[in-house]
């Protein structure tokens, strides 16, 4: 498919040679990680102002051509594919630092920024941005996939994190959302509307951030356990506990073969939990003594401490690079990958059931997660040309979810909908589907703002 | 005004007696704190179950009857007032604590059951609800109005602990918002929408809520300043140093005058602040440490510990009493009160403007807050029937929300928009309250809910 001529002709008026129909672009913006396959979008386009955005907008949406945000394109369910055509609206040009008010702990930022790259401008000023999705992503892309990681058990995801949004809405209206105060009783949360909804209801062009003091002192170390039961009920214990973990990742025997071989540890093949402790030195002994003596009580052993930063950043590569890592277990395996998410006391079971089905049907998944907040991920390797299989992949994470949803808990901790998790929404939200169905509908009437994803289709 | 017959009818099939047309009880319904004046609804429910909610709205969503929801009546922008009468739907019959997950640090509850109500009956689970506004108020109205507190500066708003909620909507449909999840990334934030949105899209039902576990240590003192730019400046400097304070509230000379007149204390008549540290005893010695330093360092003295639980009930009692207490400062006065929030750098210029502003109009106007936060308010105690006086009022309370929003402030903190503020809505949100519009009229078409509230009047 292609543009409409005129709709083209206007777009290359804004944007010159920053608008491409080459196959290289088109094909780029139409790649995604697991099953997710999708035509190319008809051309991409490189805006560099929320004004350029602003005019792309009004011209789509008269047209009523479709535009799909890009940021880096690493979210795992589809999210950017452009699923009926259309415009992919790459925003990787828009990678300004706008300014630190670091008196404040605030950072406005363009959507294009990665978090790698905002962190590394914050080093000099003693703070940092704590929300860590494994991939280097922009943080408009988190911001519109409500991202997290493993820091988010002290800090919170992007909900927490974003204060400020500046959106362009698909008719063009560029808006602000959020203030730089603490918090606002000025109406409805326009600024927690848009963080999560996936590109569905505006293009965010500048978001204000939260920052976070460097700690004092931090401390960082892996422990291994007999049983996956032991370590997952180590975590409940200690949330229950109120120790205030900055991190606590938890990663199976499958996982820890896997860093062995791709990052050169030498884990036992055992469970392992990867915990990290943040504040003033005082404050971290003492954490990490009553961790410790839960831990004793679940039999963990082989404590590892990583003394200097150094340490510590190799042990968090190693844990960012698990999605690569695991997928290395089965070369030429694609990897469908789960996200549950459940109320801690319910943890330990939907791991235990989860590691179960998995192994009934003979599949090889990796469980790991950010168990802090009761969010675990199996990442099952299949090979997508088999479709046993890949059916079995779909059954067990269906299987999963439902259970999830049983206890109360999320089909979707923090990968988000995309047009993966799109049939289980139904089973989460019942009638609150149809909501955000409606408020989509209102936002964007002529539906262009990446259609056929998160909410249900139009009648 | 009346209700229509037929409405009457089929409303009262519903409710039998729990609907009242007498005098009395609809002119209850009409009362509110400060300023706002209102004519009666035309009747008041009090419903049971979220059932009978779905069927009132139901009823009068077919009618174009105006329903207001109503809590404890204690907010201060004229929220639950019925200015074009209606039905006000009165939700404290709804005060069950339905569940308390001890292990999750979960509760829910019906929306009438008050914040007081609720700490007593998790007393004995060694848990409870932080967020503290002065009023005993209803947990749906806080949730209505996004309330906080004292101690939003460590455990935030209403925002941050509410985590889901059941709705009925305009329609009569009831939904489910949010997980029992620490995180989820399925879909757009209902939860989120809903808090904060004062009754004009849907009435809370229920609400699932974040507790937290009674620190192990807890230490509160009171000092005094020799100037409000000091205390101030002291507060400022406290937040920007990572001290993680549990409470940390401002009080000027004239409100320490009105605790002492009307809570018997004898404080200094000068500038305070009133802090409190929760946690271990190693990290509460550690940080009560720090903040003397600090404090010092701004002169501050008399340092009064309140070391038993009773001394720290007075202490916060005192601080929750202060909107009375001011108010006695002027017998017969009425009191129009502010709530800007301003990023923490900017607060000891905001603080002193606006006791120079009050100062050169000549009123009686206390200015305390949570000024960890950046929130504070000012008590302007008036003649209501000396218009002279109301308009230096107003004049005040619009340059103070004026400064706020120059320094990417907002205009209401925590006590929220109602009738008082919409004024300002414009000035704030731009184009954004005009969103906020477009999202009244796709989930409330017929504007019954709440009506002239917070968003623009529909055209
Ligand atoms: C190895 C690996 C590890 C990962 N680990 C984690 C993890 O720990 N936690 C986690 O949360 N995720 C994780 N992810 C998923 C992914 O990194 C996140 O979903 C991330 O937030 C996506 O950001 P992105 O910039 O790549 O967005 P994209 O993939 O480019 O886009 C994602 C969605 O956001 C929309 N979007 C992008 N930019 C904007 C914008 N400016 N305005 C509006 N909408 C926009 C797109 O239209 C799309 O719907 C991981 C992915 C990989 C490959
Ligand atoms: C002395 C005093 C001190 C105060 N201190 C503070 C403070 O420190 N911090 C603070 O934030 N506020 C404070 N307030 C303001 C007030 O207590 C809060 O706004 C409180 O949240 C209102 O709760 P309520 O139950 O009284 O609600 P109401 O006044 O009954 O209603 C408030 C709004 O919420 C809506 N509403 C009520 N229940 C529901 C429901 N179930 N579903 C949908 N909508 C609903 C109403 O329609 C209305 O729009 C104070 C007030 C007083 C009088």
């Amino acid at each position: 498919m292609s543009l409409p001529a005129e709709t083209a002709q206007r777009l290359r008026a804004v944007l010159g040679p920053r608008l491409s129909e080459t196959a290289a672009d088109r094909d780029h913006h139409a790649q995604s990680e697991a099953f997710h396959r999708s035509p190319p979008p008809d051309a991409v386009a490189w805006p560099e102002t929320a004004e350029e955005v602003s005019r792309i907008l009004g011209i789509c949406n008269e047209a009523g051509v479709p535009v799909i945000a890009w940021g880096t394109g690493t979210s795992l369910e589809g999210h950017a594919l452009p699923l009926s055509g259309g415009l992919s609206l790459d925003l990787l040009r828009m990678d300004r630092v706008v300014e630190v008010r670091a008196e404040d702990m605030q950072a406005s930022v363009q959507p294009g920024v990665t978090r790698e790259a905002l962190n590394t401008e914050l080093r000099a000023t003693g703070l940092f941005f704590p929300v860590d999705p494994g991939a280097n992503a922009s943080l408009g892309g988190m911001a519109a996939t409500r991202a997290s990681g493993t820091t988010a058990v002290r800090y919170g995801t992007m909900r927490e994190n974003v204060i400020a949004l500046q959106v362009v809405l698909a008719d063009g209206r560029i808006i602000r959302t959020g203030t730089r105060a603490a918090k606002s009783s000025a109406g409805y949360d326009l600024t927690g509307l848009f963080v999560g909804s996936e590109g569905t209801l505006g293009v965010i062009t500048e978001l204000t951030l939260r920052l976070q003091g460097q700690p004092e002192e931090v401390a960082a170390a892996v422990c291994a356990f007999d049983s996956l039961d032991h370590a997952v009920e180590c975590v409940s214990a200690t949330i229950q506990s109120g120790i205030p973990m900055a991190r606590i990742e938890f990663v199976d025997a499958a996982s820890a073969r896997a860093f062995n071989l791709h990052s050169g540890s030498s884990l036992p093949e055992k469970p392992h939990l990867m915990i990290e402790f943040h504040g003033s030195p005082a404050a971290v002994r003492e954490d990490a003594a009553r961790f410790g003596e839960i831990a004793a009580e679940f039999g963990a052993e082989g404590f590892d401490w990583a003394t200097t930063a150094e340490d510590r950043a190799r042990l968090w590569r190693m844990r960012h690079g698990a999605y690569h890592a695991c997928l290395a277990l089965r070369p030429g395996a694609s990897g469908l990958i789960t996200d549950v998410c459940v109320p801690m006391s319910h943890l330990p079971a939907a791991v235990h059931a989860a590691a179960e089905d998995i192994a009934a049907e003979g599949l090889i998944g990796p469980i790991l997660g950010h168990v802090g907040d009761g969010n675990f991920h199996s990442l099952l390797l299949v090979d997508p040309a088999n479709p046993d299989e890949v059916g079995a992949a779909k059954r067990i994470a269906t299987r999963m979810a439902e259970r999830a949803l049983a206890v109360g808990g999320t089909i979707s901790g923090e990968h988000g909908i995309g047009t993966g998790k799109r049939g289980l929404m139904g089973a989460q939200h019942g009638e609150g589907w149809a909501l955000m169905g409606q408020i989509k509908a209102a936002l964007d009437p002529r539906n262009i703002l990446n259609p056929g994803k998160l909410v249900p289709d139009r009648n």
